[in-house]
């Protein structure tokens, strides 16, 4: 159905470079766009989304055929397959970000200086951005068009299985730039399946690209942060800690415990570990396990709980640096406060951690000891998500301190600039 | 005087180790320190440097004397020589950073949301720094301040030339981190002067070392670009443009090109190019060249200028893309506010750049179309400059755009994380 680039090696290496080059041409005539031309752009796209959803559906169904032959897992047909609702979800997502406030332009700081200079510190957009993600298409359409809104061009490399469906997705996205008389190379698909694309990128394409952001498991996001030479947003995982301090409400506690691990156990906000200081443990301790058990969590116990909960797994080593993404919670008895922090700055993978108190104290030690992306207090992990945040949507969320941290929506694919207006002010 | 590690191969390998092991250690109780006790530290440390002033010009004066010995260049003496004033000046700068507001902790931006929950993005320390300079010792004490205020600790490897000096330099640090009881490690100083030490990390030191900062020559600064496998702030070169429009006052366009040029010659703001719209070459371009030449100022001038202006070299293609870091402009006529931003998007290296004009839509283009870190109007582009920003100390001038663009100072030395305050929320 589509013209690949079937090559591979050398003409991978001309290939990626010659996107490059198209990408880089694209930032200024993008950087300089109106915010009305990008959302006139996203608006088609939604709209040549829906019209030309049978093509769409069309090249999904080869892409399901060919994974069904290979036998690949039913997890990832599930993320392969598309339909009617699936179309409609992306065009709806793609709205959101054309309804988003533009972050181009936008003075985010600005004062004056003792000679009469005014300083002005001025959103721009932060460069060419490289996604590298597996086999999901939706990621297609939701990270081209938030690149689009910050003023980025694009260069998007989906998963091999699913290359008929992004591409299908891909031409509808290019149908949108062409109406808003935007750069059609502001958002490139790599048209090949060759692995050598991936490594191309993560040399950085000669320079042309600014950051990488993969979207995928555990191996895909290691081998980036691993490789890449140019900067990256990501998370490798989340061995996200749900904490009960003595001075926590039991019933407050209860509900969000089994809230953090089990409202969708899938998520890298879900509570992988929880720990319970030793004071309550009469108290607190046999109720929450209960109420996880009751909701369909096996549980992991250290030895502590495990004289206390008989009913538990014991816990390994392992299971403090696990992350389960399953309806399995690792427990552990810890020493108040000290012992919470002492042993989330040990294993965290520093994307998410809460802390059920009553105890302001123990709250403002957590809150300022603890050095992960996001820390909640009386509030369920699984609000980690750049739309809980009210960012509108995101491309995911990072771990790393450069740059953006947290979830990473359009303001984090930004960059900003200083505008000096002066009257013939020379330096002394 | 000083025991230095004078091995190398896999011992430096194994120092270096370890110097990041220490420096990642350091990391929780400086990002947990009051600002009390950094300030404290800061204060002690300038009072060491005054009371061990001796100390300090001696071990100085071994580096002088070695490098009188290996015909070093008279400008390299001159960075590398100290005097009570200049030991002055360090401990100086020190209080001035100790007398700056704390960024750690402040809170950047705060929101509710619909649910209750109350979300806060608050400052903390970046990660650990790797400082890589030439033989200027006072960066020693800059660096190692700078921070310090900012909670991160920092590995310092000075030039091979200064070593002594900067190890004397360094303890009298030591003496005031101890003196608050601050880690030691929080400011290591790389003993050795092989060279391999830089290369370790610019490998990141086993994924410590979150940032390198390169001090110096565009030789030093290119290898670290292109080396390190951790992100840089850095700007390799400052081709700063000046672009007269035909909008711009004669008397302020001859004052600020002086300025912009010749105030000091060797600093990264220098204007380094001169552009001058077509439209008012009978009237402003020889008075700024004659301005210019007065101060004593070469002139490479395009044909075009050569044509009203006999006086001066022609300009090869080399002189658009030269920082002459002396009193050498280039000097080319444009079409307008159009032809400069095409000049200046051409040539620049994106750190600094200034427009002269009276007509605010020609300001606007500039300032929407040009992507430098720093863009002046009717300004000196000699204000290039953390304290002319009003940010007190920096430790130098970024052009990437991530994270830190522009002068980085103490509030660019951090990072930041999400509290999010709640009532018992869970996501539904």
């Amino acid at each position: 159905m589509l013209k690949l680039h079937e090559k591979s090696g050398d003409d991978t290496v001309a290939l990626m470079a010659d996107i490059g080059r198209r990408a880089r041409a694209a930032a200024r005539p993008l950087a300089i766009a109106t915010t009305a031309a990008k959302n006139a752009a996203l608006l088609a796209m939604a709209d040549a989304l829906l019209a030309r959803e049978q093509d769409i559906l069309d090249a999904n169904a080869i892409d399901v055929s060919n994974g069904e032959e290979s036998g690949l897992s039913a997890s990832f047909m599930d993320r392969l397959k598309l339909n009617p609702a699936r179309i409609r979800a992306m065009a709806d997502g793609i709205r959101e970000i054309a309804a988003l406030r533009d972050p181009v332009g936008d003075v985010i700081a600005e004062w004056d200086r003792p000679n009469g200079l005014h300083i002005e510190r001025v959103r721009t957009p932060l460069g060419v951005v490289g996604v590298i993600y597996e086999s999901r298409p939706n990621v297609t359409a939701d990270a081209g068009a938030l690149c689009l809104k910050a003023g980025n061009p694009v260069i998007l490399r989906g998963g091999s299985d699913s290359l008929n469906s992004s591409a299908a997705i891909h031409a509808r996205l290019v149908d949108g730039l062409k109406a808003a008389g935007l750069p059609e190379d502001a958002i490139q698909l790599v048209p090949t399946t060759d692995r050598a694309a991936v490594g191309e990128m993560l040399k950085g394409l000669g320079g042309t690209l600014d950051v990488i952001i993969p979207r995928g498991g555990k191996s895909l996001v290691g081998r980036v942060q691993n490789e890449a030479r140019v900067p990256v947003f990501a998370h490798l995982e989340g061995i996200c800690h749900l904490y009960i301090d003595r001075s926590a409400d039991l019933d407050m506690a209860l509900k969000i415990a089994v809230n953090a691990k089990m409202r969708r156990t899938g998520v890298c906000g879900a509570a992988e570990t929880l720990l319970v200081d030793r004071a309550v443990v009469s108290t607190h301790l046999v109720p929450i396990l209960d109420a996880l058990r009751a909701a369909g969590c096996e549980i992991h116990a250290d030895a502590e709980v495990l004289k206390v909960f008989f009913d538990a797994k014991p816990a390994t080593d392992a299971d403090w640096v696990t992350e389960y993404l399953d309806a399995i919670i690792a427990v552990k008895l810890v020493d108040g406060i000290g012992g919470a922090i002492e042993h989330i700055e040990t294993f965290s993978s520093h994307h998410t951690e809460a802390i059920i108190a009553e105890d302001a104290k123990a709250v403002e030690r957590f809150f300022k000891e603890i050095d992960s992306a996001i820390l909640l207090h009386n509030a369920s992990t699984q609000f980690a998500d750049g739309g809980e945040f009210g960012m509108g949507a995101e491309i995911g969320i990072a771990t790393g301190k450069m740059h953006a941290r947290g979830p990473v929506g359009v303001e984090q694919l930004t960059s900003f600039k200083y505008r000096v207006r002066g009257s013939g002010q020379v330096r002394p």
